[in-house]
């Protein structure tokens, strides 16, 4: 049976590669699920990109994962910063977490320094731009082997 | 006609009884809702169980509670702690209000010790487990009275 | 042997019915007691209901009910936002405790919104009245069986 | 082609004029919608008027205006003291954005006092009632000339 | 008699046109003041046009407007964030007053983030430029009406 | 019948006129109840002079006060700045309460710059010395003519 | 020679006894005067009644009064809170100052529990209405004899 | 005469060795009177060995010692972290003051970090065990020799 | 034509050499003045001295400086702490800034350790005495060399 | 000529793979060393591996890679909290800069939240054990490609 | 085999006895050494006294303890406060670690109220002056015992 | 015998002339040594530059110019902002200590608003350039005049 990983993004990461394309680069969520699904394919594992807008149909996206998903890779967007549900449904997935911001959050604004999702990500990562969405694979990968 | 009391749960809620059940006990919202509805029975009321996982609908629920509700018992989740939104529905609301939450909110990250349904609420309950819902039933059938 | 439930109230307690019955309600301690016994009554329990303005003789009481009593229901009134002594004697004590506030302390002063007995008591309670009171009975009893 | 102004509203504006007329006055967003509707015509611009109780929906509504809106003028009711994702969304448009807010946050509780919207509006007006947004749009009308 | 509606500047606004146009645009508190004057017309109410770089003066003047003012329109700039003696000469001011900044305010030093005037004003305008006065002036011909 | 005003003091005011008499003087409780007796007797009035180093004793004091003073002075040294239960208690007193220090507690350590008692006092003075309640029991005189 | 007491008074207080007079009572300014000049001259001295609404004005009249003043009573009003300009200039006082609010500030807003000139004040006092000069005048008497 | 070292125990310590012995060790303040009493008796000094879980009584026991005791160890339990009374109280003291906690505060809850008394005591010691009250009579010792 | 530097003096500056000269030493404004005008002459340019006790005179002072000074020196004393409407007015002035205290703030009290003139001025001084004065000139004139 | 990138490690990573294996894991430097040294290998780059205790040395080994290195992938460790010297010096190096964390440091004490280097990393990586160095190098391949 | 004690030292300890002895006392760290080596001798310990004025060189320090000291007795001076480094060494070591102030931190500038060391520590003094290093050896022979 | 004043550099200023030399200038610590000498001659004094990149080597050069120096300018760079030992070092110096920053640190960072070196320092200058080394030099002639 395939072992999936969830990568699962927030609020307006389904225009990433339109907007700003300066910062945030050229990548679109389909490139990378592309670029993703080759390399999860090596280690017999396929991807599952998922995006939502809605802070409650991610917390839904997220207990679905429970049924059916080895991992999640998280990026959760502006939500990251004030989500206290989407921490909590995380809280209920027994496997692996990794979180991904496309840029250095650390570097913006205050507010964007904090993720709720960092008390639950077992790795966080910011500002490898799209790449790292495939870096935090490759942790997956690893942990799930 | 009727009298019905609304009983709305926020997000994650719908896992009751199926997450960490050590912690939240075995009872499900199903469970609540049966024992809660033969209890407001004795008092010529009835039970309402609703629940979503988004912020959105939640204040949806909560803007049509004003139309046929008497009161409302409300355990927002998570959402407690970062809605204003739902607070703002809740003070259009003109009967009593009594928030649950299932476990003590004051023992936990200290994110989860303020709420803002506490500032409209007429009481608050944390750390009764399943058995808050019956006993804010209770104090609902005496304010009703 | 009888078991005890011991309810322990804090300063100014005492004058519970007579000061403010507009937001306190008319009930003393006097016919809490009196329904709390009968409620006790019914579940094999026997109810101590003991008040002292004294944050020394909290300490007291509460370390004496090391000895006898099953469970505590504590509403410490002033103290609970003050008196750390009195959390320290709740720690000796291995028996449920159940916190209760007749008003909802999170809709006035800053410095009510937080109790120290919270971080101690198995569950909390605030804005329910004297029904409060018998509420946290019933939870107790559950506790208990 | 018509040029839009989109008018966007949160959670509970659905109620305006309905909830506490006293304070927000006997418009409702229909009435609004007509007198900007009357206005914006003299300037051969044409309002949109939209709301939404969800955050989700709102950051949809906002990607949306991307397309064939001029400009937005928007009150985001509680979303905005807490939503980064709808000034995520905004951030993405862009022409002017001017922030409306029917009563005066600022002399309401503390939460009220900040919002998240107001780092990018070009302007920001609250306490000036249900004609607010009218005299937003005749500041859009100048921006869009 | 002539209904009079005083527009109040603070410090530095004298320069308004001179310093920054790039940013507070080319109008004077001169082609304010016409401008102004020519709208209030339509409705039968004056406006004076007052300005002082002194904290004192400014209490004095809107101490005097207690004598022949229906409405205050008040731009207190730099004064706004540090001065409690014109809120206290605000606050003996019957008739409507509203606050207006020619910038947006939240978006520079968080110490131009808060006025203390707003704690009076009626209606609070930041970052709608110099047109900012004439749709404050609406606004104050609707409530003297 | 005697008109009681009654002067209450708190924790370690019993050492006054011995502690470091050259920050308090030489002046004693005694002495202070002499010359406030003296004055209270123009008015018509007699005065009680009490003390204790108990919060739950001041508490009791207070209470008693209910039945038959017309004013209280208080002088509740140390607990001023940490005691609810003090304030709760005057809280139950309807007649006027005015607040002395001996020393100037706002030139102190930041931690005696805060009382909780001046929350229901009508005046509050301190650095007058114990002068201070005998100019505290002149504005009492006033306030009970 | 006669030695002066400048009573030193911020700004709108020249309005006390016109606004809000169930607040602040009828006395005014020069009621204040007559009073104190009786009482001041029972102990051979003579009082000054000086007001200004300007920060800059009264620390001139602070500076002038090194020259012939023995000691100095004020009420700095809302400058009392922000002005350290007046702070300073009381620091080149050599004699007694006794700092005098006729409203009990730690009852009103935040912002007014705070007042630079304590720092420097000899006592304190607030909520004793406009009597409160009267007493202070007394403490004066005491301090320069 | 014999030169007494006051031991002073706060709240709860009168349960030293009955509670949490996995923590606190089996010793109770009868088993460190007597190592103590041993010990002061080298340096011709005996020891007194207080407790009590009233505030107002360790004050009352404070001032006590001023009449015969040559300096004071002391633990005031919870109350070193809410008490200004006891601090008063030690500072009428004129002779060497240590402070002893039996556990590391410092690891424990943030409220437990800070020390009223450590603002008064000569030295300060924690995490010692029921072995500090010995270490720090030795230090007496040498501060009286 | 002469290139002016003016400097620029606030509050209670007038009193330089003449208040606490222990610590401010016996140079007078006057003295100071004496001292830059012949380090001025040497580089061709002279020396404006200035001061005010009032803070919109200061912002008058400042103003004018933008028609004919080449630089200005500041000492804004209590008014650099505080005054918004200062720095705004120096924002409108092109050329250097800079800032000079005569004793060294950061060693005072904590509300003297900020300056809003330091995000503005080109250099900051404080501590170097009246000396100060002329050091900052040698700064002056290099940089408008 | 060999394009080098430095991995520089701070303090008590010497010790990494001996200190804590269960969470560090049981690979040291040098077994990450040679897994780098074989990837950077595949891009035609070379990795030095540097380690010091020294917050000095560090500045010293981060001012040399000035000199040679074309990237800097750095782990800080202790100092990435309190060390402003280390970001000085990062700041003078004009390649991309990386930032690792073997563990997950928004997980840990409060203090560990912040990294004074995110201000100055293209990237910060945290939680993804000793793979994090190998995973940034790719990126820094990327970067330098 | 000789088992150790390591006292070590930090910053400008070289210089106890030297600096300040009004404060610190005659005493050097070559009198500490001898005095407690001889205490240790008398339970078979030998003591080893470091000092360093660097950081770093107090890691390198503490790494080496791992190897053959039994237990530590660390006064980290200034690095107490600054230094998570240090802490991060002293959690590599397995033995008891005991931290010794000379004078009382907490009654010095806030910023030496906090001590990294003190969350690794079995016990904390200060203020023991010299002596300090004694008692906390008398716990260390305890505690290997 | 020739009296030396030290000048002492913190971290990375070792490259001041080198990195962004538009911003520092083209200055070198060589050349700024060269102007100082040449100015310290004219008074008798001779000039050391010293410099390093460790916090500890800082302070051994600190305590070092107890021996020989008559006064210390010190730039101390980062570790002005995060270093205690400096200060420490610093107190133990009984001659006059001048502190220089070439930039403006107040209109930097936060983090760089605070020294601690500013609460041992005679005097505090930022922002002067190079240049502010010269001053400050001129400053200390005359203090050790």
């Amino acid at each position: 049976m395939t072992k999936y990983v969830n990568i699962i993004n927030g609020p307006n990461l389904n225009l990433l590669g339109q907007r700003q394309p300066e910062i945030y680069g050229a990548d679109t969520l389909e490139t990378v699920h592309q670029a993703c699904e080759a390399l999860a394919a090596t280690a017999g594992l396929s991807v599952r990109m998922l995006q939502s807008n809605s802070e409650g149909a991610l917390v839904d996206i997220i207990q679905a994962a429970r049924h059916d998903a080895a991992g999640i890779i998280i990026n959760a967007g502006a939500y990251s910063h004030t989500s206290i549900a989407i921490l909590d449904a995380l809280n209920t997935f027994d496997g692996p977490v990794l979180e991904v911001h496309v840029s250095n959050i650390y570097q913006r604004e205050d507010f964007r320094h904090h993720s709720h999702i960092s008390a639950r990500a077992n790795g966080v990562m910011a500002g490898f731009g799209a790449q790292g969405y495939e870096l935090a694979l490759r942790r997956m990968i690893t942990l799930l082997a």
